[in-house]
């Protein structure tokens, strides 16, 4: 999506972010080894059902990471692909369609990590090797991280679980979503201000609390959370309506029963979406950037534009790929979802 | 229940707690003021549907509160009870019964919050009355605590809305929940952390990360929030079982699944377990305070004996008041309830 005239599966417009993110994104030197390194990871927890399913996620998660934190040492980089595969494989297994068909499941699976987030040196631990990894990696997030980074983070993990929660109750019904919940509800479940929030801790920076409440702030978190849910949605929108033979809970869906858009008209309106947050995104890194004499603004600045990049690089890899015969689903043309 | 051969309704065994807590329990001067406060406050938020409702939990919260907190400020107190009301006017109008009939409003619910908690300065906001409160109160929370306290208190308060989820989604079939998994999930329904998290607030201390790590901590703040649940759970289950008109999910209920016990065997196991935790607790409190160096830890200590007598002086509370002719309903004398 950072090359002009873009056009996505089924010659569906897809937004044009070359302007306001030209590439070539960097990328870290570590990348490869923190890719083996994942692979070992999800071995040691048994994290992941096929080789295939490892190969692909793992592949994704450390060249994306890789982009979103290009200066990071090793061992933070590995750490943070650790975090966000971890958050990938609970919404792969738990959430999703799983969890649309038995919410009790990922419900209990929410708890147990709920427990682990509380109190990650709890005695008793259930065996689900998801929770188990949770706690291994947060051990070591903890002695990495300042308490405040640390409890942020935990926050941040929270968060997203209970944005699955809220993803797998509204997932047969998404038309039922308002356009205003659901980009509100959207950076929960694309884990970005997790990713936000692992920055500060891998890079060895902090904002003070008057620089994180100040608009500027503010303003460029929301357009780069804004961005990367409604990059994946328009990226990986065919892929889940094949998967679910039915429209899944994204931007396009929720723009089409809202508004009463054609399913072109709701892809054009995202794309524009899409477009419009990353110029604000753009100005506003620029403006921070300026800051030079403060710096922990200038470096979070940066690191919004390197993760803003990542979302945006990630949704051309194989794992949103879709056959080119591929047309559009009946069941997508209308305006009202079902 | 700190009075000795205590029996509840319909003549069960009830814990006998006075030799680990023995009363009178201190309260503060301020509760009447504060219950006062507190009924303002309900009001400006229309948070309670009838005067009667509104009159009985300012009450108790109040005078809990009060108990919790005898030394506390008034501001402090009035803080501190506003939070505990919250979570209380949350789960009975959005949680229990209601979440088991429909989930999804729960969930929808708990988004809101979890936006709120993540962002009390979010620009748009739901117009639920519950939410505004939350936010009103989180805003005032955050001038008062550490930015540590503040996200320790978020999560503690995340933690009480995923274990309100959790609740809701196995109330219809209590008895497939084990005994390990409901009492590592009770805290976070009864609310007893976030309390704990609160004291420190409003009594100005702080313990450091060792301390809070440390075993005798750990142990004691585990006990307390045992104790905390288990109470409440031998007090209100009656009144819970004739207005569910089936077993609710509590510590009799679980005990009596797993273990095939009568409902008569099931209150004795939970009384005994519970003066178990209230000796346990009462040691470490003793423990914790005679390390008279280490004045935060005396404070914590003293905190969380306090915490104690407050949720063992709310069981005598009208509130769970049981009419006197009540018998034991059938569906409650089976060891398999349904």
């Amino acid at each position: 999506m950072n090359h002009p005239s873009t056009t996505g599966p089924c010659g569906l417009p897809l937004p044009d972010l070359s302007t306001a993110f030209p590439g070539p994104f960097p990328s870290s030197p570590h990348a490869d080894t923190v890719e083996r390194h994942l692979r070992q990871w999800t071995d040691r927890f048994d994290l992941l059902p096929t080789r295939d399913a490892r190969r692909a996620l793992c592949n994704i998660t450390s060249q994306g990471v890789a982009r979103a934190l290009p200066d990071a040492d090793l061992e933070g980089l590995a750490l943070c692909a650790e975090l966000f595969l971890w958050l990938v494989v609970f919404d792969d297994v738990h959430g999703e369609a799983t969890a649309a068909e038995d919410p009790v499941l990922l419900v209990d699976r929410v708890a147990e990590s709920t427990r682990v987030l509380a109190d990650d040196n709890a005695l008793a631990g259930p065996h689900d090797p998801v929770t188990a990894a949770l706690r291994d990696l947060l051990r070591r997030l903890r002695t990495r991280a300042t308490p405040t980074q640390y409890l942020r983070l935990a926050g941040h993990l929270r968060d997203n679980l209970a944005g699955l929660v809220w993803e797998a109750h509204h997932l047969t019904q998404p038309n039922r979503v308002t356009v205003q919940t659901y980009c509100a509800m959207r950076p929960y479940t694309v884990f970005v201000y997790t990713l936000m929030a692992t920055a500060p801790i891998v890079l060895s920076y902090d904002l003070s609390e008057a620089q994180r409440a100040s608009p500027p702030v503010r303003q460029l978190e929301t357009a780069v959370a804004n961005l990367a849910g409604w990059v994946n949605d328009l990226a990986s929108h065919m892929r889940e309506a094949d998967r679910l033979q039915a429209a899944p809970l994204s931007l396009p869906t929720v723009l089409m029963a809202e508004h009463r858009l054609s399913f072109r008209q709701a892809f054009e309106t995202a794309s524009r979406m899409c477009e419009e947050e990353a110029a604000v995104a753009r100005e506003l890194i620029r403006e921070l950037s300026a800051s030079s004499t403060r710096r922990p603004l200038a470096l979070h600045a940066a690191a919004l534009k390197c993760i803003s990049h990542s979302f945006i690089w990630h949704v051309d890899h194989d794992r949103y790929a879709v056959g080119p015969s591929q047309t559009v689903p009946p069941h997508l043309t209308t305006g009202r979802p079902s």
